[in-house]
């Protein structure tokens, strides 16, 4: 039990920083828990001239396909992002027979079946739990500790830029630009800071949720996914008055088989554990049929909280003392079926419909007969008071299908009644056991 | 890989009969997860004449050791309770090499050092996730999530039947025994509630969080334990004008080696998560240098959501193939340490102190000289008004050692100027994350 193990690490950015930090600062921790050294051969960076804080006895390189072919080297930890290079090193490694630690969700979403049969083929262990949710053990639930469930849903917030710019737009008031901008200030966004905000990497993440729930493959592509450029403080505001807040959600039900999910902005009812999640946090809800509801919550990024999840899977990998087995990478025995898919405009909730119209008589009339033509009612009403002839109406449906109300906006939109499309967000409701309040 | 596991369950309670359920309904799920079947060879209950809903092949008795005897049964789950019965139970099953999964806490935070050095003497794992929060993963996320970190802290809401008596008084204005009647009415609480209420159960818990925490043997009997039994309703109503709720809390720290371990009610902030925790659910907080704070919220009793974590170590065992092996039964590689440990009243918290005074001049004068030669400094006082010459006052102090507050309000005691001993609880702060408003 004392033999050492050798780690080659592609990428010395955040997380890499984090992972050489914690190695060393929690030594005798980690010596403690699984009984070995783990030593750092060799590190991969794009800029050798940089000074590092590393072991002096690890070899800097900025080639990190050597990490691959080093035969010292028992795991792999990828932490270099994209899909591309990413991609090769992985591959390769696979290849060698290395087990693997990463941290991308975007190579694992658009990748996840050509990397996870490689490793089936070649009996590699693949450690991703940073990839989803930075600190959050999500992975590992799903994988096993409710290994025992039928999963009925996964919902959360994943994306930890996109619910501090909304947090600040909440908070303090501020529209979209102005919290982008001091998201990208305090270092949370990226100078392109689409990923986030556009909502495509909460989409990764919840394709790899989609995978370890039901062990069905749900093609990246095929995600419905909105961001939340268009959430407009009024909308905020409105929210408020109704005792919500707007957080961008992943969102997956399974029901008969069939999986709906998407990536979308919702109101969320102030009560909900949910809607208490603020700033860079993350948190994700499971629900199941033994478990019944799991709520986690922790810090979704970062070089620490990131570094934690990475330390998980390569500990677990050192304590295994099996270094290559690919037993539990998706947590099912076989390769993974396509999901068959749904829109997530199938699901039934209760809707915030914001639309903007010409102060005129009948309106309302015209507005109310298009959504009881299409079965919709009306659970609350706010108007707000009218700017240039220009009147804001707001709308809470009772639980309805995204389709009706699509089809009736799409219908009001048609008719020239809107001055501006529709704003239509679902809102989630809180649990029974959430019911009480603050 | 299609090798049938076979179990024997000994006791078919409520955890029982729902891990029954969910192995049957779910097997399609597990049979993908696994690519095992789990069997049921025998069942062992009090009541032999009793209609139980098992496979037609199980074999029930009431003779639980012949589980333990029984060659062909590969893990012995022991759903039974107690300390007597049990413990020979598990002892004589990893004396004949099966595999042990438990719920039993009192078990294993009574008897924990011998049942874990036999079961690594004998190579034997032992699964106990359902034995803390029910179907919180909180032992594997100690064990291997956060295995990377050094844990500072963990803190918790680990008793579901206090938790829903507190959750009653507070949103039902009930005093305790009326909401102990209705918990009882309700199924959440024992004919005999001492384990829940007067705090036991949770310690239980509390003593197998610190040894996986830290890995330290933290003997119960050395816990300081207090319950609910004297939570009045006057405090819960002094707690929300504060703005804060009364939760039994479990908790430990870590400093310098040191560890300072309790439970005990105290006010929490309502804009705190851990003041969210409603009902029977459960919740624990575990704060460690890498991860930050993880908060994982969840049912911590009852039939499913046990039997969730039950299944969770069983389908571990199953897939792991390796059905004996200790290595990673308390997560630590060696034999635990004795750990060195402080009161709670170690701790640096502000607190909460309701003195009951006749009405005279200068009682305050005297009140607040007493604990001005302690050193604590008030942060906010309510007066209400007297009632049959008697007084309320109602002091927040500013955070202080636990002995400190003992102190004043012993000599306060002594000098008679207090009618009834006074109330202390500690305030729980929020962390910055928590500050935002509802």
């Amino acid at each position: 039990m004392s033999q050492k193990i050798c780690i080659g690490v592609a990428g010395l950015g955040t997380v890499g920083s984090g992972l050489v930090e914690m190695l060393q600062k929690n030594h005798d921790d980690i010596l403690r828990r699984t009984g070995r050294e783990i030593f750092i051969k060799a590190a991969a960076v794009h800029d050798l001239s940089k000074k590092r804080r590393l072991p002096p006895e690890t070899v800097l390189t900025d080639n990190p396909m050597s990490l691959a072919d080093d035969p010292d080297i028992d795991i792999v930890v990828e932490l270099m992002g994209g899909t591309t290079a990413a991609r090769h090193l992985i591959l390769r490694a696979i290849e060698n027979g290395k087990s693997i630690v990463t941290a991308n969700k975007a190579l694992l979403a658009e990748y996840g079946q050509e990397i996870f049969s490689l490793a089936a083929k070649k009996n590699v262990a693949i450690g991703y739990e940073a990839s989803v949710a930075g600190a959050i053990p999500v992975i590992q639930t799903l994988k096993n500790s409710l290994a025992g469930n039928h999963i009925t849903s996964v919902l959360g917030i994943l994306n930890g830029t996109s619910n501090y710019i909304l947090s600040e737009m909440n908070s303090r008031g501020l529209d979209f630009p102005t919290a982008l901008k001091a998201a990208q200030e305090m270092g949370y966004a990226e100078a392109d800071p689409s990923l986030d905000i556009d909502g495509f990497d909460a989409a990764h993440k919840l394709t790899l949720l989609i995978r370890l729930a039901w062990g069905r493959h749900y093609p990246f592509a095929n995600l419905s996914v909105e961001g939340i450029r268009r959430v407009d403080p009024l909308d905020i505001e409105f929210a408020r008055q109704f005792g919500c807040r707007i957080k961008l959600i992943g969102m997956a039900e399974e029901k008969a088989g069939k999986i709906k999910a998407g990536v979308f902005p919702a109101l969320v009812r102030s009560t909900m554990l949910l809607a208490r999640v603020n700033g860079a946090f993350n948190a994700v809800r499971i629900e199941g049929n033994a478990v019944g509801s799991l709520f986690l919550h922790g810090l979704g990024a970062g070089s620490r909280p990131t570094a934690s999840a990475v330390l998980g899977d390569l500990l677990a990998l050192a304590k295994r003392n099996v270094l290559n087995s690919a037993d539990d990478n998706t947590g099912f025995v076989d390769d993974l079926p396509l999901a068959d898919f749904l829109s997530p405009d199938e699901a039934v909730n209760p809707w915030y419909v914001r639309a903007t119209v010409r102060d005129t008589p009948g309106v309302l009339r015209d507005i109310a007969g298009v959504f009881a033509q299409e079965n919709i009612s009306f659970a609350q009403l706010i108007q707000k008071e009218k700017q240039d002839d220009r009147v804001s109406l707001v709308f809470l449906t009772h639980a309805t299908q995204g389709r009706a109300i699509r089809s009736a906006t799409g219908a009001l939109e048609r008719s020239g009644i809107l001055l501006v499309p529709a704003t239509c967000y679902r809102i989630l409701e809180n649990r029974d056991h959430e019911a009480e309040g603050a």
